[in-house]
This record gives structure tokens, C-alpha cells and sequence, in this order.
């Protein structure tokens, strides 16, 4: 039985990870989703709100859990009994900073091997930070996240 | 008739920025230039001094046309009228992140086509951000940037 | 009026092309499509049948007109009157072979500017040699190319 | 219970594709390592050497099995029932490509998953070209290769 | 006799830099290490403790010699007799921004020439960010910093 | 005194090459420029006329010195006494397979060592296939090679 690790800061959670979730939930026998704390310090969204809206997209898929956590990845892995780190990689330049991540994961525990996932061409040019930036300037978000998001992010940003 | 949109921040305008929007001029029939208010909070020069220094850069194009913006790239576009998106790329790195953006701005209105124009070789390395490191270590950067644009960052590093 | 050119081997012409060739008859006024005789040697269609298989597909298209020629795109280009070159691009790494491509045009002519327009993300996946790769096999290409050259294609590797 | 696939031409085996192949072995349960007939038509070796290539250097992985094949991989994933394609990526421009081959394959069988193993650090810089290249001007290939592929390469580039 | 320079923040030296100042110090005849003083406002260590942990890590190179410096590259290169600016690459999107900077600096001063020299694949993973990102997590840095540093970041992220 | 050696197949020399050999003859003390036969089986022109246009192009640069030769480069550096192998590189995607060409070459010989010149903006478009290609449609080559190589070009494929 493998358990794999996707772990990252879900500022919030898109439809993009949530293609790579599944995609994992596939290949691996539990998939969980652990939400960073404070690797980024300006999270739009609480810990606790990036975990809700984690649980409501993924409810549907039985093998995944999500948590949040302040350990580092690879010591979170171990205690959870993971041994593969997913990523998702969308092209090039994402890669070469996430062979990075991978090499010094492996560099401090070389039990736990980082695998990548590509993301579906569809959803290949979304990411959070791109998404905040947009309902920032109240465009419409309705096809890069959930529902629960997409009422969180144009609360935060009503002007 | 078409009309083309460059939208950015132009914190300040560089000689790269004025290679492209001239590119963009005869290309295009109209080509509107809009200094984005707001994306980057910590903007060195006002939207007011942006506009000016652009203004002054190309105002011996005749189609060229500055203007300033605090909408969506996407939605001004269409209330200009403009159908084209133009964005300066200059090299691999500098794609794969316009690509992304050009993927969600067709996603939020897909009668608006991004097109990416190679910058001259002899511009290929400035960017606003670099060429402001520059100003602040007080180094030259008349290759980089017009004359009032040399005189006002020379102004604001002045130790 | 605005005539650009986009000139390749389309041996043959995938779905990808297509997209990138509709994209640019809505830019502008008129698109020629020129099939490259002789650059890569080994064709696997003749000239005449790549530009069949480029007519039938583009035949919707009313400001689209495909050519057949042995000159050199920039030179092809002036002769047609056309002021821009047109190329696709999937990504970063196609983005640094055609920036040299566009760099050279312009040293040998440069009155006419090269702009790329991004593949739609469903069809970036797509190159003719890794079709021709898969029919080769007897892979399904349905998603990949025109009705004429899946039976083109199916003719050529029947073994 | 999930089995991989990793095929390519193998052409001959390197470090490179061991370490991915043993990395590989960790995280699923079973590994077909299928060597490619006829993809790359002017292969050094024949099918038969290139896969007991693999077969010695691999014999100590209980759960990995090497074959020949000229299928297409998807349809080979397929009639071993193996769900997973493996690839190894040793950096950004090889994601490039791998991406799209990836992609396509999706489009032709949605039910069978990519995912990419990085090369180990000390491995990344190996590919089966440049080591036949070595090999050819007499440069000593021991750190690349096992050594029947030393052997056998040494043999086939004695002048 | 050719001496070279090689500046930065080092907040704080890591192994990868170190491999490339061994490295240049074969090359060159004197090399320079130079402390960037405020490029990137938030160091962490301040300029004196990372000239300290450069000292310590490099003592055993006769031909080099660390130094503080707030002017801009070029210049001090000048200043200090050298004409060739030394950078480490690990791979191709850190040589995209290390070309631009090359460039602008060759644009203010064509008499210095920059060289990249590649880290050692051992090291290619590293970066100040990345292990101070760790060592805020007490995860292991014994691999990635000297004693001093390891011991020095300890401290600071003790919580 | 330090040695560099740069070798290539040179076929034909152009502007970008010269460029980068006129930097390497400025930093190191003696340049060898190494026409290596072979590697290409398909040279345009032989290696005779290769090194001729070779020492046309650089007589001019007294530390330069231009010879054929059928070694590996590690080895050939060895018996030159050069330390150090020179590479241009042009930009992301260039960098990430010389990285390995410099990685191999490492584990082969670590007494020597790579390091990589960026070609100037102007020249960093050109390579030796473009131009060829470029000769063939009998476009205008001026800006690209020596008035040897123009003239040498236009004869071989004179129609």
C-alpha cells in the first residue's frame, strides 16, 4: 500500500490542484493534501479556511484526506507513513524550480521519493496567485475554482 | 480596423516597452497603451508620472495612445474596442508565464486574442526592475531608459 | 490592410495549426499559408497534398489563401505584400528556436515583423512528426488531425 | 495493486534510465521495462541486446520486468494492465517535450496516467546520444554505463 | 593575470557557491568574493556575519579574497583590477536572468566580461532561500552549509 | 598561464562564433579553437576548409590558434595543456544540454573545467544549420559570416 504526500500552501485550493489530486488518488492507494502553514506568510486565507475549502472539492474521492500542517514536507511524510511526494508540473520553468524542491527533499531523506504529475492542458495556466490578482480586479473566477472559493475571493475583494 | 491593447505596469517605461509598442504601431491600426494602477502595490512613479513618461516616449507615434487603467486587463480591452492583446516577450522564461496569463484572459473572454512580439535583440535584457537596482546603486542607465526617465530615477536614488 | 503569411512544412496540418491559423484570420485582414517545399527533405506528402489537406481544412475560412512555395519566407513574404509573419508557440522551449527564426528574418528584412500567437492549451501537445509517430503505430489520431489526413495517414502506414 | 509502464529504445541502458527504473520499483508495484522496436529506426544495438542490457543491469529488482515491444505505448500499457506511464525528466527542456508526449497520450487513453521520476543529480546529465558519442572517439564510459554495455560499445567503436 | 569577481547577497554562502568560488580559483589567478550590502532588503545575516561565514568556508583558497561592498558590480570590478564577472548557473531559467544582468552590464561597462561557470550536480539544488526556508522548519542543513552557518541559522530560527 | 580550448565543428564559423572566441581570447592567455572532425557526419564543408575559414576570421587575435582535430575534447584538452573548455551559450535552452555535455566532460576529466561565454544580444540568433538554411533559398547572408563563408556558401548552392 502507497501513501502519497501533496503538500503546498492552497491559497486557495484550484482547479488545478484538484486535477493533480485526482489524478493521484488514481495511481496512489491515499492521497493526502496538507496544508502549509506560514511558508508564505501572507495567506490571503486562514489555515482553517484553506482545509474547508480543500474537504468540500475533494468529499468525492474516498482515498484522500486533508490536514493542515506546520512540519517540514519530508517530516510530515514520514509520519504519516508516506512515501512518495507528489507535485504537480505545468511546464519548463515549473519544473526546474520543483527539481530543486525534490533534490533537497531527497537530500535530507532519501526514503521518500518526489514523483510529478503533469496538470491537464485545461487547467495548465491557473495558479493562485494569478486567480487572487483577478478577483482583485473583480473579473470572473468561475472557471478556476469551487464555488466556496469563488464567494470567499469576491467577498475579500468587494470594494 | 483593429485595435490592440499593451497593458502593464511600465514602472517606468524602458526602451524594451517603446521597441514593442513601435512593433505593435505598424501592425496595428490603433494601438492603446495602459499604465495598469495597482497590480504591484509598491509601484516606484505615480500612474500620473508612468503616463507622463510614456507619453513623452511615444508621442511621435500617431496611432499610439496612453492611457490609464484600474480595470481588468480583459474588460478594458473590450470597452476600447481593442480585439488584440500585445505582450513583449523575450525569451523562454518570459513565455511560459505570458502564456499562463494568456490562457486565463482567454478563459474570461475568448473574442480577445493575446499576441506576443519578440523584442529587438539589443533590448532584450532590460526590464523596469532591473534597470531601478541599477538607479539606486547610481549607475548608468542611459542605454536603458528616456532622458526624463534617467533624470527622474537619478532624482529619487539621489543619496 | 494587414496581410500576414504563416509559412511551415505542415506535413501535414494538425489541429493545432488550425487554431493558430483561425486566431490570426481574425487579426488580420488577410492570411496566407504557405507550404514550404524542400526545407525538411523528407516530406512525407508531397507539397500538392499538404496543401490539399491545408485547403480542405481551411476552406470556412475566407481571408485564408494556401500557396505552395520554394522561396524564403521573408522574401515570400514581401512579394505577397505581407507585412507580418505569423508563428505558433506551445511553450518556452519552441519560443527560443523561433525567436532566433524571427531575429534572422528581421536582419535580412526588417520591414516585416514576426508575432506569435499561443496554440489553444487543448491542441499545445501537438507536432506533426509526433503524429506521424503514433499512425505509424496505429494510434488513434481522431484528435489530432483533419478526416483526410487520418486516412492519409492510415493509407501511408498500412503494413 | 498498480503497475507501470516505462517504455523507450533503451539504446543502451544508462545509470540514467537504472536509477529511474529503481526509483520506479519503490513506488508501484510491479515495473515493465519495455524496450522499443523501430521509434528510432537507426538504433545501435538490436532489440534483443538492448533489452539483455536491461535484463543484467536489473536482475536484482524482484518486481521489474523488461520486454520488447512495437506497440504503441498506450496500447501496451493497456494489454499488460498497467495504469501508470513512467518517464524520467532531467530538467526543464525535457519536460518540454515530455509534457506533450504525455498529452497525447492522454487523448488516446484517458484511463492511463503519466507521472515523471527526476534523475538522480549525479545521473541527470547522461543520455544514450552522448554516451555512444564518448564511446565513439574511445572516451572511457565506465560511470555511465554497466559493463556489458562498456564491453559492448568499446567493441562495436573499435577502429 | 586575470582577476575575477564574483557578487552577491551569500545570505547566507552555501555549498553551491562555495564549489563555484573553488572552481573560478583554478581558473583565475585572484578571485574576488564580494557581499552585496541592501540589493535584496531583508537579508537575514547581517553583511559583516555573512563576510564572516565566506571567510571561514573559503580560507584554505589562497588566491581568494572576501569583501564588503555596497557600490554597483561593475564598478567595484573596475575598482578592484577585475575584468571578468564570475556567476554560478544551475540550469537554463537561472541562466535566462543571468543573461539579462550580463547584458546590462556590459551595456554600462563592455571592458568586463562576464563568465558562467556550472555549479557541480551535487549542488545544483541549492540556494540561500530554499535552506533557510528548511532551516525555519528545523529540518537537516548539515548537507547544504558549513558548521558556522548550520549552527548560525539554528539559533535564528529556534523558536 | 591559462589555457582554454573551445572546440566545435565550425561549419561553417560565423559572427556568433568569432564573438565568443574575441571574449575567451581576453580572459584566458591562450585560445585553441579546435575544429573537430566527425561529430556531424554531414559536414557542409571538410575540415580542412572549416579550419580555413577559421583562421581567416581570427588572425587578427594574436593568442588564437586554430587546429583540426578527431579527439574527444576532454582529451584533446589534456594534450594541449588547456584547463579550461570554453562554451557560447545563447540562452535557457542552449544552457541545459551544454550543462551536460559540461557534467559528462567532468566526470571523464575533473582537472578541467567548463565555463560558458554568453554571445552578445546582436549575434545570439545565429547558428551554423540557420545560416546554411538560409544560403539555401539563397537568402542574403552578410550579417551572419565572413566574406569567405558568403562566398563559399553561395557556391555550394548555387542552383
Amino acid at each position: 500500500m502507497t501513501k502519497a504526500l501533496y503538500a503546498g500552501s492552497f491559497d486557495p485550493i484550484t482547479f488545478g490542484h484538484i486535477d493533480v489530486i485526482k489524478r493521484a488518488s488514481r495511481v496512489f492507494d491515499k492521497v493526502y493534501v496538507a496544508i502549509s502553514i506560514n511558508t508564505h506568510k501572507h495567506a490571503l486565507f486562514t489555515d482553517d479556511q484553506r482545509a474547508d475549502f480543500a474537504r468540500q472539492a475533494l468529499e468525492n474521492l474516498d482515498n484522500v484526506e486533508v490536514l493542515v500542517s506546520e512540519e517540514l514536507t519530508v517530516k510530515l511524510a514520514r509520519s504519516l507513513g508516506a512515501t512518495v511526494l507528489v507535485r504537480g508540473v505545468r511546464g519548463g520553468s515549473d519544473l526546474d524550480s520543483e527539481m530543486s524542491i525534490a533534490g533537497l527533499n531527497e537530500k535530507m531523506d532519501d526514503s521518500i521519493q518526489t514523483i510529478f504529475i503533469p496538470t491537464a492542458a485545461n487547467y495548465r495556466d491557473l495558479s493562485s496567485s494569478m486567480i487572487k490578482e483577478i478577483a482583485k480586479f473583480h473579473g470572473n473566477i468561475d472557471k478556476f475554482v469551487t464555488v466556496p472559493v469563488v464567494k470567499a475571493l469576491t467577498e475579500k475583494y468587494r470594494s
